[in-house]
């Protein structure tokens, strides 16, 4: 089939490009490459077709779209702190592209969308695991925009026929994530380790997370390439709720180089709990085993130490 | 208090406003008055204020804002038919607009805004009576917008600790609503009688819809006028789920004139039942009896009789 992933040279994304070229479709990648260089994926030059612009250029995006059968969306311009203070930059950036996005595919017979939602943020306050029939009471313009896209997904679907499979994904965390301008607290963390300067820590033993290991998330989020008609929502998270206190005690015990911190009580933004019950997803996936917090943490470091460059001062 | 009622000319706005200036509050109302003469409130000049201007219009908003206690917020440029094949349209006028106010609301010092949802279209597929805790499943431009302002009122509650309550109307019927460009089924039926029309009806006994009388709607809204310091989200329905077809013998057996119709299956933009569970507000009002259909249907007639204006030509 042909495959197009759009934000296919960030964090997740080239993850999943990874592993849908490995599955031997005919892979394009939509992205900014500056000067015509990959970040992530120049190990599968002559493998996949390149295409650099701008998400909102509506001319260039229907180009890239003609002839697809399924799309990845992986273009998100925010994260949930970032966007804590501008909700308005959710909704004229992501919600608004999305939606002309979602037009475009179905004026050239995409057949189905894959889209990332947020299971961090869309689900609001709730405690235990949460499956996909909570009702979801996002409070940050992060959630709020994640889930109004998936209901927009479901007015396509009603409207213009147009298939698509949504995951709500835990705290993604592994090699590529950026470090500068960071979205997840292990990456920040490391950026914080590499820079000599003090972790922050927000929260307590009950401020849980589901952290997942990036290349879990690629692999099982090739589950929608079986079915181009079916339309689902997955939660995608391991199920188990870390507390902060324990991913600091993980870094402690893992990362080869002092660090200093300090503990503060949680943020407005963030939720208490977030533990996915993933089970409607892993009932395709009959004996997967989760990679391990601890190995995938050394792992990440590694990475990171490796490819760390300080941000350029203008 | 200081009221502030936001398109309190327009239908249910403008009873909500003879209500409030009824229990001896300052009202101030903001819509679009051309040559400064309101469409439904001259009865009442004198006792209020007229502010003209546009919703959109930041100085102007801010301006009318200051000095508010409570804003009622019933402007809203568009309806679930109109929105169907036009989904920027709710984006950019309703939710970009709702979110600039609430932004403004909060820096004004605006204590609570009471928001009208939409029952009918935010919860989608769903049977039996619905509560507030039913998972939404909109399928609509029109609702998917109207449920992330809601979520959009979780994230100022939040922060901005704004208060605000939100009332999820069943289907409003009632003098007042628009003939021309109509929003509600009762209306439109009423304009094509009047115009010698033949009448669409598109559903079967299974078309179960939940009508409510504005004056109820009005009255119930009222209650968030008691504490200004609490949120809450509200059902405002009968709770009687009435077919499309009993609606027609309805008309068949009050209108006092003679009509054509024809019947239809349902369209892919409506749902099938829509009954609302409303106790959670209506604990607030014991012995409170809704309106009779038939009754009301008789005096909505008579007033969209006497007030028709047939739409004027270019």
């Amino acid at each position: 089939m042909n495959i197009l992933i759009l934000g296919g040279d960030g964090f997740i994304g080239s993850h999943v490009v990874d592993k849908v070229v490995g599955l031997g479709h005919t892979v394009t990648v939509f992205d900014r490459f500056s000067y015509r260089v990959s970040k992530h994926l120049e190990h599968l030059r002559g493998k996949l077709n390149f295409v650099s612009g701008e998400f909102a250029n509506r001319d260039v995006l229907k180009h890239v779209l003609e002839n697809q059968d399924i799309v990845y969306h992986f273009i998100c311009t925010t994260n949930p702190a970032s966007s804590w203070n501008d909700p308005f930059i959710e909704v004229e950036q992501n919600l608004k592209d999305s939606i002309q996005f979602f037009e475009l595919a179905s004026e050239c017979g995409v057949r189905k969308i894959i889209f990332p939602s947020s299971g961090g943020t869309i689900y609001g306050p709730q405690s235990g695991r949460i499956a996909e029939d909570t009702l979801p009471q996002p409070f940050s313009p992060y959630g709020i925009t994640k889930l109004a896209t998936e209901h927009f997904l479901n007015y396509f679907r009603e409207h213009a026929n147009i298939a698509s499979d949504i995951y709500r994904i835990g705290n993604a965390y592994g090699p590529r994530q950026p470090v500068n301008n960071p979205q997840g607290v292990i990456a920040l963390w490391m950026k914080h380790i590499l820079e000599g300067s003090e972790i922050q820590v927000y929260g307590d033993r009950q401020t849980l997370r589901d952290y997942i290991y990036v290349e879990d998330i690629a692999q099982l989020m090739t589950h929608s390439l079986h079915d181009t008609d079916s339309s689902e929502t997955y939660n995608l998270g391991t199920g188990i709720g870390v507390s902060i206190l324990d991913l600091l005690n993980v870094f402690i015990d893992t990362i080869d180089q002092p660090f200093q911190y300090k503990v503060h009580p949680r943020r407005s933004f963030d939720n208490t709990s977030v533990i996915l019950d993933s089970s409607r997803l892993m009932a395709f996936f009959s004996g997967f085993k989760f990679q391990s917090l601890k190995e995938k943490i050394i792992d990440t470091w590694c990475y990171v130490k490796e490819n760390y460059t300080p941000p350029q001062k203008p």
